[in-house]
């Protein structure tokens, strides 16, 4: 059999292969999404921005995403873990703070009196996280946030926290890393906190953690070193907050964003109104059985005017209930 | 000649060549260093936190740099370059603002008048970049940084002042990052001003460029959007405001820090406490004829204090008359 002419040939069944097996790879890499339009918009898009010589490659320093965290990469109900985190901070370090337990918010918090605190409204949840995360160093807060998470588990699923990640966006975040994406978070949470585990948990190191932030003041006390956390709001990273945070962080556009909530609505408009190819997303909630079912009139996590929005322009919205094959990834 | 007893000596000699062709590369990666104590540092350094299974290994995510610009990566006589720039924006915003005419400290800038300007001090010299930097989207500030930086000529050796960087830092800059390490720009100059030229001159992308920072809003007009600079100063990034930046930026510490004046001081502290294996630096501008010799008296980049501590902590102090054999690209 003459050797010459098969070359061509092996080349090409060659090529075919390592074709077949790249797209058997994207849809290997997002198992736990169903063959619906999200996954497709999303492979589709990955596609087209890493397909070199194709009208829309990004080059890979240009692969911004980021995500929202709180109801886009974990669960919010039935109310912000964060929030859930600072109260149980409340009862550990109400003995360091007597006059608590004649001060609201913290009064209602040591009494329980949920109607109190709930009272309080946003102001008194913002007194409590400010008390709470401040006054430590940097260092001691993280190690507070991780012993928290390490050992508190959700009311309703008795899981720690972060187990209570979405599986298929997990694999998203993995799938994007993959094409040379730069996958970033950027949420209202407050940064260090999220920090505790996004690297752990998400794959995505501290300096791509973007949040909420409070003031901070170097300490240098006979030569022992500290960054000291002050109770003042230096950044509130939510709704326009999000793409102020982008400029000033990041200083490029994303390319991709993925949302859940009117509070992401203008991170993702920013996203969307980049000159060149963009992916705006948002994650549904609309599976009251295996995670919740919420949106315009929830009070955690509303989405409504970011629904509108996406509708009208477009936007990839993610059935959870239909195109996600698992929730989290303890689920079978 | 029997082959198997060769394999052996043969693996030996490839470990060897291997092992020669590595130190080579450290040499041939900072070709304008002199073979100075400086060099050597930077060496060990790199080659300790590299050597996989050494005692003092750090794995690549850790391996954070943080340089300041001003003096430590471009030259800053007769003044910061980014105040030539303020002060030449002064005139060209002149005619949109007629009240300069007659309010200081602009009329000093506009009338050439340098003593009315000396005399306006550091509040003169903050109130012009306020002004000058603010009031556009940043974007289009951006597009004014750049088209001066290409126009705009150094007084003295009447290059682009991005010409005026320093060519033994670019080369540490790409022999850290061939290392794994990961180089930001931690610096006082104002973050947008930096980005203007930091990926192209310094192969820093803007995510990894930290500095002063202004306010900003996120504006929705009509649909149009743009993020809005406000003439409010948010964060000095300035002496104990740069390892806040850190933390709060990044979230770890670097293990590596270069600067070259009092400004850096609790920046190189910050890095020298930690841990693990850890590098501080000093340029010290020595060479009055190649560049400018100063220190302890200058009002541009003083460095007074952190040259005691340098010497006291025992930092790598470089020499940059005896130690760097071209200071500018352009030098031959």
């Amino acid at each position: 059999m003459p050797s010459k002419p098969a070359q061509p040939i092996a080349r090409w069944m060659l090529l075919l292969l390592l074709g077949v097996s790249f797209v058997a790879r994207a849809a290997d890499e997002l198992p736990s999404w169903n063959d619906g339009p999200s996954r497709q918009a999303i492979v589709d898009f990955v596609g087209a921005v890493t397909q070199e010589g194709g009208k829309d490659f990004v080059p890979p320093a240009e692969r911004i995403a980021v995500f929202d965290n709180d109801g886009t990469l974990w669960s919010e109900q039935p109310m912000y873990f964060q929030v859930l985190f600072a109260l149980d901070e409340v009862r550990r370090q109400a003995p360091q703070h007597p006059a608590w337990k004649e001060k609201q918010p913290f009064k209602a918090v040591l009494e329980g009196d949920h109607k109190a605190l709930a009272d309080s409204g946003m102001q008194g949840i913002l007194a409590i996280v400010a008390a709470t995360h401040s006054g430590v160093s940097t260092d001691e807060f993280i190690a507070n946030a991780r012993r928290w998470l390490a050992s508190a588990r959700h009311p309703r699923s008795h899981k720690p926290y972060t187990e209570m990640v979405f599986q298929p966006m997990l694999e998203l975040l993995g799938y994007l890393r993959a094409n040379g994406f730069k996958t970033y978070i950027v949420s209202g949470g407050e940064v260090a906190f999220m920090r505790a585990f996004a690297e752990e948990v998400y794959g995505i190191p501290p300096e791509q953690v973007i949040g909420t932030t409070l003031g901070s003041r170097f300490e240098d006390r006979n030569g022992q070193l500290s960054i000291l956390r002050l109770p003042k709001l230096v950044h509130n990273d939510d709704g326009p907050g999000k793409p102020e945070s982008i400029d000033s962080i990041i200083g490029r556009r994303p390319i991709l964003a993925f949302g859940n909530s009117d509070g992401d609505l203008q991170m993702l408009q920013w996203t969307a109104a980049g000159k060149g190819p963009h992916f705006a997303g948002l994650v549904h909630h609309t599976d009251g059985k295996r995670e919740w079912a919420y949106d315009r009139q929830s009070k955690v996590g509303r989405l409504d005017k970011a629904l509108d929005m996406a509708k009208s322009k477009d936007w990839v919205v993610v059935d959870m209930a239909t195109e996600w094959k698992r929730i989290y990834p303890f689920d079978q």
